[in-house]
C-alpha cells in the first residue's frame, strides 16, 4: 500500500534479514515490532498452510516475563482462569481483563518454573499493565521482556519437519505444552502451538543474534516437505474462527462476547483483577456475541482498517462487520461480526461496505 | 520500503483520506494509528517547516482522558511534576514514570476543567496504565480515549495562518496554553504547541467525521502563505534536540538521563507513582546522559530501526547512537547519543554503523 518509515521506535525481528531474503513484500507493526504479512503469492501461501508446511516469523508475539518469589501469585492475579493445576512445561490460553472485565489481551501463559512465567502476548502493552499491578500490590516480582522470539511452523506436515529437526518426541507433545531444548547449539523452547487450526509448533528462539541461522536450519530441514514462507493467514484464521485481539475487539469487549467464556473460571479468588466484573457480566449475560457472516454480492473482501455497520434487513442496527475475506476453501466471502446477543445463525443482515449495501447471513463460528 | 497491510488492529486517522490526496508516500504506526511520514520531497518539506508553514496529520497523538471527581488526584499521581498551580486552559509537559522511575511516556497534560484532563501522549499505552493505577487506588475517575485528533501547523508563518483562521487572539496564546473554539462549526481546541522548534499550533479536532473538511479549510486559508503538507520532521527534531519517547529511550531510561529533569519536582507527595525512585536517582545522579554527536565520514545518515554501539577511540564502550540524519542547515551528519554520564562535549567517539567504524564528536543538545 505504501512504505513503513524506519524508526528506532519500531523493532525489526531477529528473522528480519531472513524474511527480506525470502521476498517479504508487506509488513505490519505489532507490539512495536515488524512482522512480514506476505510474500507476494497469497493463494500459494494459503494452500501451503492448508496442505503442507509454512514457516512464519511471529517474533512479534513478545514475552512478558514474571520472575521472582511472587511470580505465580501475580500470574494468577492477572488471569481470571484457575491456574492451580498448571504444570511446569504447560501453557494455557488466558483472557487478561482490566478491572471492568474488559479484555486487554489473550496470551498463552507458559509456566517455566514455579517462580517464572511468560505471557506470550497479542498486540497490547502488558509490560506496563503487569508492572502496575505488581507494584501497587507490593509483590516481589520482576516484570521484563526477555530475549525470546517465536518462529512458527504451521500446517499438516509441520510435525514431520519438527520430528526431523528435534526428534520424534515432538509428536507426543500435547497442545500448548512445551519443552526447552537446543538446535545446533541455539537455545530454544519448542511448543505445540500456533495461530492456525492446521496443526503445528512454535519454536521460541532464546538468542536474538541467531535468527538468520535458525531460519536457515529450519528451511533446510523442511525442503523434503516443500516448506516455504508464510505468516498468520488472514483467510485461514477467519475460516477457523481464531480471535485477533484489537482487530475483532474494541474497548468494551469482554471475554464472553468473543467465545472466551470457557477460559474464564468464575471461582478464582476475589483479588484476581476483573473477576468481580466478570461475575456480574456472567450473571446477566453478555450484550454482544461474535458470529460468522457469509456475504453475498460482488465485493473485494480483504484486509481493511475499519469496522463496518451491520443491520437487520429492516434497518435495525445490530453491530459491526469486523473483517472479511474471500475463502478459498468455501469459495464465498466470509467475515466476523460482533452483534447483539439476540442474533442467531440464519439471520439475514446487511452491511454498509465501501458505500454499498451488501447482504449476508449470520452463522456460528468456526466456518470450517 | 515495503507496504503496510491493512488491519482493523490499526486505525486510520481522520485526516487519512486528505493526506492520501496530498500524496503521502510513507507511513508509520504510532499508538496503533497510521501517521504519514513523507510526501516524496524531503528537502522541500524540511525548508517549508524552517521558512514557511507546514500542515501535519498528528492524530496519532491520542488523548487519554481522566474525568470525574478524582481526575485531578489521578493526574497528580501519574505525573512527578507539581500541578498545584496548573490553570484551566494550561498544558504542561510531563514525564510519566513507572514505580522504578523509568520514563513510560512524555505527554502534554491539558487541564480542561477541575475534573477533566487530557494526556496528549507519545507512543505507549497509557490508557491501561492510568486505569490500573486508578482502579488499584480506588479512585472515582473514568479513563477513556475521546474522539480527539490533533493537526499541527508548524513553521514561522503558522501564526499568520492561524490568526487568519481563528482571529488575532491566537498571537497572544502562551506556549502550551489552549482554548476551546470552533471553525465553521467544527469543534476544536487550539493550542500553542507542536513537535518542532519552529513555532506553531496544534488544532485538536473533536469530531472525527470532520477530518477532511478541517484539512481543506486550513489548506485553503494557508494558500496565501504557501502552506503545504509535512509531518514531524526527523531532521528538524534532531537539530532542535526534541526527544522521541521509545526511539531515544529504552526500558531503563529515567527522565534525568534525557534532559527532562527540569520537569520533575522532587517535592511532590510521596504517593506519586515513581517519586521515591526518582528521588533516589536524583540523589546519586543518573548513570547516562543524552548528548548530540557530529559524525564524520561518508555515511548515509537517515532513519533506522536499531541503535548502534558507541565507544571512545580507545574502544571503551560508552553507549549508543540512537538516530542520525543529514542536517540541511548544518551541512553535517548529526545524531543523538545516550552515553555514560562521564562523557563531555568535545569527546571523540566511534560508532559501529552499517559495519563501518564512523568517527564523531560529542556536543551538547540542541544543535541549533
Amino acid at each position: 500500500l505504501f512504505g513503513i518509515t524506519p524508526s528506532t521506535r519500531l523493532r525489526p525481528s531477529p528473522y528480519y534479514d531472513a524474511t527480506l531474503a525470502e521476498g517479504a513484500t508487506s509488513f505490519t507493526v505489532y507490539n512495536r515490532t515488524l512482522m512480514p504479512t506476505g510474500y507476494g503469492k497469497p493463494e500459494e501461501e494459503y494452500w501451503r498452510l492448508i496442505r503442507g508446511v509454512s514457516q512464519w516469523d511471529v517474533a512479534v508475539e513478545r514475552q512478558v516475563q514474571l520472575a521472582g518469589p511472587d511470580a505465580a501469585r501475580l500470574a494468577q492475579l492477572l488471569c481470571p482462569r484457575d491456574l492451580s493445576k498448571q504444570a511446569i512445561g504447560q501453557g494455557k490460553y488466558v483472557a487478561l481483563c482490566n478491572h471492568d472485565g474488559v479484555l486487554i489481551n489473550d496470551p498463552i501463559l507458559l509456566k517455566l518454573a514455579d517462580d517464572r512465567f511468560w505471557l506470550s502476548i497479542a498486540d497490547s502493552n502488558i509490560w506496563f499493565w503487569a508492572r502496575a499491578i505488581a507494584a501497587e500490590r507490593g509483590l516481589r516480582v520482576e516484570v521484563s521482556e526477555p530475549d525470546v522470539s517465536p518462529m512458527a511452523l504451521q500446517g499438516p506436515k509441520a510435525v514431520d519437519v519438527m520430528a526431523h529437526l528435534f526428534g520424534s518426541w515432538v509428536r507426543e507433545l500435547k497442545m500448548f505444552w512445551f519443552k526447552q531444548t537446543a538446535l545446533d547449539g541455539i537455545p530454544v523452547i519448542v511448543a505445540r502451538s500456533g495461530w492456525s487450526k492446521q496443526g503445528g509448533f512454535e519454536v521460541y528462539l532464546m538468542d536474538g543474534t541467531q535468527g538468520t541461522r535458525l531460519w536457515q536450519l529450519v528451511k533446510e530441514a523442511g525442503k523434503a516437505w516443500d516448506i516455504g514462507p508464510g505468516n498468520p493467514n488472514h483467510c485461514e484464521r477467519i475460516e477457523s474462527g481464531l480471535l485477533s485481539y484489537g482487530a475483532d475487539t474494541d474497548e468494551h469487549t469482554n471475554p464472553f462476547e468473543v467465545r472466551m467464556g470457557k477460559y474464564v473460571d468464575l471461582h478464582v479468588a476475589d483479588d484476581v483483577v476483573g473477576i468481580a466484573a466478570l461475575r456480574r457480566i456472567a450473571a446477566v449475560g453478555p450484550r454482544r456475541r461474535q458470529m460468522g457472516v457469509v456475504l453475498g454480492g460482488d465485493i473485494a473482501a480483504g484486509p481493511r482498517f475499519v469496522w463496518y455497520p451491520m443491520a437487520r434487513n429492516d434497518g435495525t442496527p445490530i453491530g459491526s462487520l469486523n473483517n472479511c475475506v474471500w475463502s478459498w476453501r468455501l469459495q464465498r466471502n466470509i467475515g466476523f461480526a460482533l452483534v447483539t446477543s439476540d442474533c442467531a445463525a440464519g439471520d439475514a443482515v446487511s452491511v454498509a461496505l465501501d458505500r454499498k449495501q451488501v447482504s449476508g447471513q449470520l452463522v456460528e463460528l468456526p466456518f470450517i
